[in-house]
Parts: C-alpha cells; structure tokens; sequence
C-alpha cells in the first residue's frame, strides 16, 4: 500500500512542480440548523488554525487547483467553489509562523525556501449545508472543523482578513442575488428561510418586512401543506421557484434592464 | 537627459525585478457622448493590440502595481481600478506571438525567458469619461487609442475574453449598482442618462419603465429647471442625491437587509 504524502512533505519538495508566487486559500462556509461555520484546518504540532489552502500545479488551471487542494486538504468534493478577491498586499506573508510550524515537525527549511518567498493569493468561497458535508484531513498531521464564526479571534497571517472579506462579499451578495437552495430542506416555512438571512447577516429582521419584500422577489412557491406540530398556528410551507431562482441567480433578485 | 526605460527594455531584463507568475491586465472603459469604448495598446512593429498589462514588483502590492502600469503605459493617473477576476487557465499563454513581436523589435528572447513561462492575470477594470482622460502611450514603440467595443474582434492572447468578462461584470453591476457620477454631466435629462445604460447594454430600454425604476432607486434630485432649446418640451434636469448615491455603492440600489 503506498502512502500517500502528505502536504507538509509535498510543499517540503514543492518547487520545481508548482506555479512560483502563486496560492489560493478556501472559505468554506457551513449553515446548519441557524448556525453559520467556516472550516479550518491545523497542524497539529502548531496553534495556527488557518484556511485550507495551497499552490497550482505547473500545468494546472487555476479553479481547478481550488476544487484538488480543497478536497485534498479537507475530503470535500463536489462543491461550486467561487473566487471573490485576489489578496496582493507586499507585506502579506509572515513565514516566521510557517517556518517554526516545520521546525517542530522536524522539516528545516532555509531562507531561501520556495515557500518563504512571496506569495499572491486567490480567495475562493462556498457555502454548504455543513451536515451533509463529511470532511477528512488529508493526513495524520491535519486536524480539520467547523469553527462557528464568531470563535474567531486570529488565524494564519492575513488569512482572517481573507475569511473577513469572503463574509463581507457573501453579506452583500444576500442583497441581490438568491439563497437557500441546498441549505433548507426542500420545503421551509418563511420563519426557517428569515432565520438564514438572519444568521448570515448576524442581525434581526423584521418579520413582515422581510415577508413581503422575499414575496416580491417571486422565487418562492407557497404550497398548499402547512407545518404541523408546533404551539402556534401551523405555517405555509414554501419552496423554490428553481427556474426563476436560477434566472435570479444570473440576472439578479431584481430583474435585469 | 536620462531615458526612461521603455516597457520592452524592462521586459527583456525584467527577471529578478518582477513577482514570477503574476500578471496584471487593465479594461478600461470609456464613455463619452453615447459611445462606449475600450482603451488598448498596440507596438508598432505588431499587428496585435493588448490590453494594457504588467507585471508586479517584487515589493509592490499588486493594487499598486495596476495603477503604475495603467499609469506607466497610457498615461491614466488617478482612477478607481477594481479587481474583477483571475485568469488562470494554464493554457492562456500563447508565447510564440510574444516573442516574434519581440524578434521585429530587434530583441532575441530564448526558450527560456521568464516571459515565456505561465503567467495568472489578474484582470482590473475601470469606466471612465474618455473626453477627460488624457492618454500618453509609455515610449515611441507604442500606440494607445480607444476602440468602439463593437468593433473588436480579436485580441492579443486572451484579451478579448478578458474584456468581455469585464464587460459582462459591468452589465452585471447595472442591475444593483448606481452608475453615472463622472459619466454624465452634473445636471443631466432623464434620456440622457437612459442613454448611458442603453450604450453599456447594447439595446433599448423602455422609456416609461426605466423612469419609473429608475425614480424608485431615490439616488435622483428632479431639479427646478428644464433643458432649453430642443425641439420637443423641454425635459427636467435632474442630478445625484450623492449621499444616497454612495450608500448604493456599498450597500446595493435595492438596499440592504
């Protein structure tokens, strides 16, 4: 059985197969029974959580090098992963961290190292219902979960800023373009879908404002059933309209020119 | 009298001084009385007009290094440059063109030249008044002008597909996002400004709804006066509720949750 190597042996004898300057770092977002998660990873021999990320082959484009490192990084496959920022800043690096992380693992890296010169680095992001998503480390030395994203006090070099920017982008997108398929269950009281805005924005919304103006939109269908079992009057249940959420998707909740 | 390095000059002698890899590339557009145009550069010994792109200093922030080689090769000083995506196919590369301009200016480059390996682009854009914008190609061995985007068909490498990324995020942007400020006169007619989205988008809109839209958005001042001197009634001047108007930069012409 060969073992396969593991990133920190990989990014050890790195140059020469990967794309120089170059990385990418993933924000994958998770929602969950109202609650909103990002997925981070660690070495175990060090206290930096950080974005699973890592570097385009020579002969590789570049989303695709986003989908393999996410998957190998953290086993998730399948998901539409989106770039939303190139992070270019100079002084973005700070390989003190990254050296001492392979110094306790026993990798000694001189500073001429590929990997201690300067890196620009592709955002991508997602957004997947965390509970149907099974993530597995790519090695003995990862450790891989969902951080609920108010845990979050300091990562990684810039990669805070980095997850900071792919919550920003999401928070706007929510004010034109359409969410919620994949992350409710097929049928969903207007309660349930309020309570994702809500937990993405991290704020309040006011019940019939939000009705009417998601009303408006007309991507949802109500149904004729109505949630049973609770204390209160039994809600509609609704679903989406997926030929208008899909149009929503391209042009806009608003409608194009 | 020193000299300045033309940008052939510093490409051939660049490695060492620029970020391997990395790229950048500028669409900027052009709007002035109805039409809508692309800036491009082209060296004369060449039948290929480019974008005007770059490369990153090794200590330059990749932001600054869009608006030095905006600057350096059109003579475009102090506008807003936004990112818009990355180019990462590892086929994007076609270095043979390169490299015959190069041999027509007299330059030998071999096989391997950095310039000759794989390059990501970071793609920026702009939308400018054109009338206002002086443009100063960088050195004698480059022509700078401004193309109708109707007229172009074919690009250096994959410029036209860049450009019509840029093109496709600007239409985009139209459906959520005010435009207008620094394109249109301070005071302007309601046509007129129907006008400018009609150049971007490539057709007509109706003149009753754009109106009516276009009011609900609340970035407008109708203003006391008319237009003098058409033929027809003359139309009412309006101009941008700039405070609104900002808040729609960052927040979407819908509002936010």
């Amino acid at each position: 059985m060969t073992q396969q190597k593991t990133f920190r042996e990989v990014i050890a004898d790195g140059e020469g197969i990967f794309q120089p300057s170059v990385s990418l770092d993933c924000v994958i977002f998770g929602f969950h029974e109202n609650e909103l998660k990002v997925l981070l990873i660690k070495a175990k021999s060090t206290d930096h959580w950080a974005l699973p990320g890592g570097f385009v082959f020579k002969d590789e484009d570049l989303d695709d090098a986003a989908t393999r490192v996410l998957k190998e990084r953290t086993g998730i496959n399948d998901i539409f992963l989106q770039q939303f920022h190139v992070f270019g800043s100079a002084k973005r690096s700070d390989w003190n961290i990254h050296r001492s992380n392979f110094k306790k693992d026993g990798i000694e890296i001189g500073p001429d190292h590929w990997l201690l010169k300067r890196f620009i680095t592709v955002g991508y992001y997602a957004l997947v219902e965390f509970a149907h998503v099974i993530t597995t480390p790519d090695s003995s030395s990862e450790e891989c979960r969902w951080w609920d994203i108010n845990e979050i006090e300091e990562l990684f070099m810039d990669h805070k800023q980095i997850l900071d920017k792919a919550l920003d982008t999401l928070r706007l997108q929510l004010n034109h373009l359409p969410i919620g398929y994949n992350l409710l269950p097929q049928k969903f009281t207007m309660p349930e879908l309020q309570k994702l805005y809500e937990t993405i924005l991290n704020k309040t919304l006011d019940r019939r404002n939000f009705q009417r103006r998601m009303t408006g939109f007309g991507i949802l269908k109500r149904l004729k059933e109505t949630r049973k079992g609770g204390a209160h009057r039994a809600p509609f249940l609704y679903s989406f309209d997926m030929r208008k959420y899909r149009k929503a998707l391209k042009q806009g909740l608003h409608g194009g020119w």
